[in-house]
């Protein structure tokens, strides 16, 4: 299909900050570099302040501005609603989204509680009989690295699998006097690293081992539990300013659980912003009775795979530069050996979603695989709230298990 | 200065494979992430087949097209000359492009010849009179871990410079079924490793060290002497289809020299399109007398630096991973931690084009320096020639050197 | 002290298989690297049977024979007893030995439960009362970067300790025909993975940290439950042979846990023998607010540090090759950057064990440091067999706790 | 064959520095590990300072002392002798005991000139027809990550070979206050860098590739060229005492060359001791057209290997950690994962040579092998001599080459 020839489908975005950002960039780029069943047409951005968001489309390549979210879902010429704000609106404005027709995509975590999220996947159980298609926005799983490790595991590369080692660590926070953002308000963020960056390994595990958490125990910690006010701080970027007095922090600073997976392997997982020179470790080891595999996102291009069925002679863990045409998405970009970054990840998303509307598909991951993560993220808060009792994903919620 | 009062800069690009591809994505990015002095229009896109160029243009966002880059450069709304084709026609473009006033941004290397590049210089020279600003593409100047390194030793944490180690290693053309692609044939390409990738690591070496290569003994060298014709390949892609007949390889498939430069250090290069399992390994290496930097392309988020003035019970290669605000570049793209890719190098470089023009400052690297790596060129394939030969770079080039 | 004026101090060892030889290896040698208080004298090796401990007497470089390890204690010319025995065997030797009034040298873990360890401390403490020294052999303390991980943790520099992240990785009976040797079965070995290797992750943990584990929640797991009996094994390296049946595995193949140490550190733990293709993989990785450390005992030359008080311009995680004459025990071996192996950790051991004997001061790890190990594993082993309940280490072990 | 039942092979060993220490402990161990032909006897060390002679023996393990190599030589029970002495006394020890009808191991490089070195093999050639065995020291032969590579070039796993990328960087004397030492005396050493470092990295290309180095183009470069005398250095340890006074440099601390290998590889060498942070760096790297290989010296229980015949989906350098039994040597020592240092070269080596002598067998790398070494730093210093003039290893050197 030639590009003139392909239908346009209009796309409305709420917020603006980080993630906001990244989709733009996924949304302005896609079609130069993947083969599309639709044009995207990036119509409008819905933010609160007008000044902000009319300066944040015309930055950001958007072609109009809203500053009410309703609007948007309420405008004809668009087709799919792509949501980036913090996790305490996702339900209503996803679910308002699905119910008037449009194809939403969502940030993850997919809400803030398991009652939102479960919610939100009935909507979208709901519109997927009208042919409305949603997705939540797991962008790791598009990493080319993971991707390609999915399919080596789901190849049987690895065999039986035994271990699953998963930790997301950062630094961002440990100055104590780092301000006091949303992401450390449980009312906006839910949880702290747990959410933010928990969520993420939750589903990266589940993603390619392609089996389920059954039971954690857990333990959370907050080692710095007040912090200096944010007054205007926005995302990760926020700054300390003059002294606007100090507040509580109400998340999480880390979440350490151990647990069991559907297939029997044990697994370990381990989410901080502490972890000090760790800017963005996202780490998966995996290991099988035939094989294992490594990956850390502060070395996104690379995936080490150990083939556990050669000789021993020359066996060993291979670093695979993910940059082949071989490889998942690499191909549509550049020649063998040149690194994609972290916003490709986007891109890879949009146009996995793109082509999902296009073949009427249901895309991956889908808002039941985003409700299954918060089910995740329920149990480990439920355990450690209990000093690491082992609890059941999924399980009843309100009377003590053992 | 907010977007919507800058004015606006037209730019018109010459040719549309893998570096069209690349610019093209950096002219629609970097207004996203940049404060600019202008806003650059993707006015006009030319190629020689009328239906290739306008199904470019339309998948890589130039709003239209043009057969004969001539009546590019005649436009009116063109300011800004792009110049992403073989080396074989940089001169002629960019000398006519400069010459009607447009600023001119050319990839490397500059030309295939001394003789064209330093006409090249001279051209760019009497433009800059008038004000028009000449840039060659030497993209990985903008690396932030390069330029990271470049900032490290003109601050001195290197001292005296004692050792330079390049390397620039791919193995694109191991299989000997590769078939005969322009960058094979020295009347498109001027050489093979030597130009296309070499020229990178002897400008890389020169930018970070500050210093220039004074001298070389080279020795080059083609393994497969003999390849399949292909037809209508394009760039780095090409395919082998059926059995078009064989050709010559008339370029090296490898450069080694060493040199020395203007500042006492002695320097080790070697270019390959041979070194099997190496992607895109751009390797440099430094040693001083205070301290050391190693970097390697296949990991260009990442600069090893080791600070020798330590005490030695905590001294080593530190791993800097090159994406913290207080890096070149880096603050404005995304949170620590989250990787850059192969193309944001050229979205830098197109920022810093327009912030020269801007400024009316010159934009680095020049034409000049261009010559100065077509100088190095020059010298080593002379000295090949001449079985290894010191040769001066720089020197007279038709009489024997001792 | 001239070596040929040193007394000399008579040794005797127990058992000669993997450890055997590995501390056989460091009584002969080192004299030849450090200066010591005393000659130590290879007087006599003890094991059961005659033919096979005169030989290894012979190949080891012990000057005599004995077959009961009774005997070997009740020698004059013996002033030190070495105990390479499996697990279930040390309290009697060491007890023994300690009451005849000889230093006792005692292979790790302590012993197989914490009665028996208990009562081994309590013999140490006796026994020191009359000058007589004992030491558990957690060998990897003397791995010079760990010694230089200490180091840096009790200097300061970095300062809290907020996570501790421990892992010990092997892969050598992941096939599930390898045999059922005597490390697979309860009743020798104490346990499995956990005791094996995950004791020496607990005692490095808490080495370097300077803190204890206060508590943990635990889950234990054995992948393959039946294996072929190895009538004749012994070690590591026994081979299947015929098919001589098959046997219970009555050990964990895999031990993890988290839990809290005394410094408000959260801290995770896992051992395996099943992580395929980690052949010897100790990693310890501590973040402090003011740095971090990581090491790998496959890269055991290396200990990684991140300065969290640098500017991030050129901060990163260093590799500190850990063979500069500043640096533990590396020194008295060869120039800076010559590695050392597996083997020197012992060496360093016995080295250090007879310093304190000349010098009459406590060697560490103590009899009660080992006992401390052992609590631990006894609160991982409660935990676990209580479904992950948190159990507080050196708590009451026959009530369940909460 | 059992230990008591091996006949007995007096060694003798000439020198008992740094060499002498390593040599000795090789002697002292490699019974405990492999079984031999013979029990090697360390019966007597000669040195010129009878109180450093005789509590060296005494130290590292030798029964008597000798202050003449003479003496040494003219023992009976002296069977084979062992050469560590600086390379200016090889040529006169080496032939001296040969003509003895002893067994001569030989510290590299095996001379100081060509014409000794000629006159060394010549020797050797003599003996042989005696059954009398002669070796060099070329130890880095038997690190097992070098012999594996040996042996996967051997079995064809690399093709054909393209490329030899060799350096050998340490840092030791970058401080322009290092005293003069030995090493930097040309009359004692023959050559800096080139002849201490690069004579190994010669030897390793050459002995893994198989193939010999035909042609070179050199520079060389002394960096510090006065530095404070040492009256009373020795080897590598030098420390700067008071102010003795300042001595010329009469050495390079630097040497890089290019080349061609007999098999048609281009080839790269440097050997420095400026490279700042690089401690032990003797790193080769060599692609072929089926495959490649990396070693670094620094990580020397590691071989990275590319088989370029597999699919590009999982391709990428292994890891392979040389420790298992199925590699060379390593199945003698610990279980895999265990490290093996420094020192365990020079056990392999004795190993190798003693096995050689009970099989009748000629022993490798020989006389020859190392004169072939002399060779080419000959044509290294010469090409550097003629300003980088392309130099003919084993050529004429009294005339200028073309």
């Amino acid at each position: 299909m030639t590009q003139e020839s392909r239908p346009t489908l209009g796309v409305g975005m709420v917020g603006y900050s980080f993630m906001g950002r990244a989709h733009s960039h996924a949304w302005r780029n896609v079609g130069a570099f993947f083969d599309l069943p639709y044009t995207p047409a990036m119509v409008a951005l819905a933010g609160r302040s007008r000044d902000q968001v009319v300066a944040a489309a015309d930055r950001l390549g958007w072609r109009s501005a809203e500053t009410d979210w309703r609007e948007l879902i309420r405008r004809d010429d668009v087709d799919v609603v792509d949501i980036c704000t913090p996790g305490d609106t996702h339900a209503e404005i996803a679910i308002a989204a699905l119910e008037a027709g449009k194809h939403v995509l969502c940030e993850k975590p997919l809400a803030n509680t398991v009652e939102e999220a479960a919610a939100m996947a009935e909507a979208a159980e709901r519109a997927r009989a009208n042919g409305v298609r949603s997705m939540v926005g797991f962008s790791y799983r598009r990493v080319p690295a993971l991707a390609l490790a999915r399919k080596l595991v789901a190849d049987g590369r690895l065999g039986a699998i035994r271990h699953v080692r998963a930790q997301y660590l950062q630094d961002w926070i440990v100055d104590p006097d780092f301000p006091l953002v949303w992401r450390l308000d449980k009312d906006k963020a839910g949880s702290g690293a747990l959410g933010d960056i928990g969520a993420h390994i939750i589903d990266a595990a589940q993603f390619v081992t392609g089996e389920r958490i059954l039971g954690v125990s857990a333990l959370m910690e907050t080692f710095v539990r007040e912090r200096p006010l944010a007054e205007a701080s926005t995302g990760l970027s926020a700054a300390s300013t003059g002294d606007p007095g100090r507040g509580e922090v109400t998340v999480d600073d880390a979440a350490l659980f151990i647990g069991r997976m559907s297939g029997g392997a044990v697994a370990s997982f381990e989410a901080t912003r502490f972890a000090n020179g760790r800017k963005n470790a996202l780490r998966l080891e995996i290991n099988g009775s035939a094989g294992s595999l490594a990956f850390d996102l502060e070395s996104m291009n690379e995936l080490f795979f150990y083939d556990g069925t050669e000789g021993s002679e020359a066996a060993g863990f291979r670093r695979i530069l993910v940059t082949e045409p071989a490889h998942p998405y690499a191909g549509a970009w550049w020649p063998p050996g040149h690194l994609l970054g972290y916003e490709h990840t986007f891109t890879h998303e949009v146009r996995d979603f793109l082509d999902a509307i296009g073949t009427d598909t249901d895309p991956s991951p889908s808002f039941a695989d985003g409700l299954r993560v918060q089910e995740v993220l329920d149990a480990v808060t439920r355990s450690a709230d209990r000093n690491g009792t082992w609890t059941t994903v999924g399980g009843p919620r309100t009377t003590p298990e053992t």
